[in-house]
């Protein structure tokens, strides 16, 4: 069981991991996880809207997601975005289900109604955000999907425990599918060609994190700028939990899953042998 | 076996259907279809781009969808509404999944990239159009979602031979369906009564159309105005197919599935007996 997430950023080209995907569903089941970032924030600008990003007191970047940027999220990942991936699968013989996390009730959390953050230097309290965090998964429906031979391909939002739509980070939600379904490899895909030491300098990639070696993460976090500090969490938290490949790398290189599977990017191990998954 | 269709047009809150539906998804199995026209012109005009209405030869009227339609229509209808829908299910305690006919190839068909129309009063042919007709159902995903609990929600588009989104007709969908699961009951509510004699008199409603009665048929295809041509077509396929219960109604009131199947709105009749369905 495999586990891609693409990332949702600008300068992607969906083409080379659908490629990949459509070859490498055919030798083991496969969760296809995605984010659309680049494409809402476009679409919010299209709209009149500005995109509204906030740091927690931890520094962690999230979207500010009230009521009608939750719309445009529905819009956008669940519409636009996971629809033409679910197509363009299809073109390619790949019988795809496009899903969010709502849907079957695959992911669920809390809602956090309020943020603590920080906008522009100044600590402020934000309400009426449609975010939260994945406390459980149910897997019953991927299960049911992979069995039958179909490819789940999976986006944000998830819900939250009173029924509403919740803005949930990509990368934890892989994670969290990863965990539930025994994965034996998470592989995260974005644009650029893994962890690198210096943003500005691709040749700067870290080759590993080990996870379980507090100063190699310490490094790893920070080196990881914005939005790469919630990866390399969820990949440490991967590892930790026993899934036996997590790998960072380049989702616009050719056969971009299966160079990583390979070795390329980052890849997150742990010295001492902290689980066992098959 | 209850396929219900809830029409995409302006005026309608869906709660009601959805708090009947919930009830009702308990009792049977209930496969819910619906649309999101009003929806979609609103977000076209908000991205300024007027909707562009075709009428064929024969009368019909359907949407002209370029490749930016498309997408905008993957966004209303498969993200925004849809979703939407399954959240205020899940809110409701019923385990919705949403889902395009694109999804695990529900529906496909040929696209017709050309389209001879008339446009305001003068014949065109305009080419680039992704839309097309429903020549095959599998109804293998739903089938699996139904036998394990889950209420599927589906809409359009569906999946052309090559694998691209291709506008379907809502409402042929939901027959196409009714007629693949061998449905008891097809109940198509929308923004009026049922199929009126005279549109500005909701009073002149048309109890019912025998379908197997040349003149009863006429008379409601003379009636139908616009889209709801396609309605009528569909209802009198499906009752010549054999689908034992089918009712136009009006989705504007309390319990508008339980009236439907209670009588109200127009009931679609065949006076031999055509076909037998379970």
């Amino acid at each position: 069981m495999l586990i891609v997430k693409l990332g949702g950023s600008a300068g992607i080209d969906p083409a080379l991991t659908l490629d990949d995907l459509a070859a490498l569903s055919v030798e083991q089941p496969v969760v296809f996880v995605h984010g659309a970032n680049a494409v809402l924030d476009e679409w919010m600008r299209r709209f009149g809207k500005e995109p509204r990003l906030v740091q927690s007191s931890s520094g962690q970047v999230s979207r500010y997601t009230d009521a009608e940027t939750m719309d445009l999220m529905l819009a956008v990942y669940a519409g636009l975005v996971n629809k033409r991936l679910v197509e363009a699968l299809q073109a390619r013989g790949v019988n795809a289900v496009g899903l969010t996390a709502l849907d079957g009730r695959i992911a669920r959390g809390p809602r956090k109604e309020t943020i603590r953050a920080i906008e522009n230097g100044k600590p402020k309290v934000l309400r009426g955000d449609y975010a939260g965090s994945i406390n459980e998964i149910d897997p019953t429906l991927l299960r049911l999907l992979l069995e039958h031979g179909y490819l789940p391909v999976v986006t944000p939002p998830a819900l939250s425990y009173h029924g509403e739509a919740i803005n949930v980070d990509g990368d934890k939600l892989a994670l969290q599918l990863a965990l539930a379904l025994q994965a034996n490899a998470l592989v995260i895909l974005s644009n650029t060609p893994g962890l690198l030491a210096n943003l500005q300098d691709p040749s700067s990639l870290i080759r590993e994190i080990v996870v379980d070696d507090p100063e190699s993460v310490a490094r790893a976090m920070e080196a990881a700028q914005g939005r790469m500090k919630k990866k390399v969490e969820a990949g440490c938290r991967a590892v930790a939990a026993g899934i036996p490949q997590v790998v960072f790398a380049d989702a616009r290189v050719e056969h971009p899953i299966r160079r990583a599977l390979a070795g390329e990017g980052t890849r997150l191990v742990a010295r001492s042998t902290i689980g066992v998954n098959a």
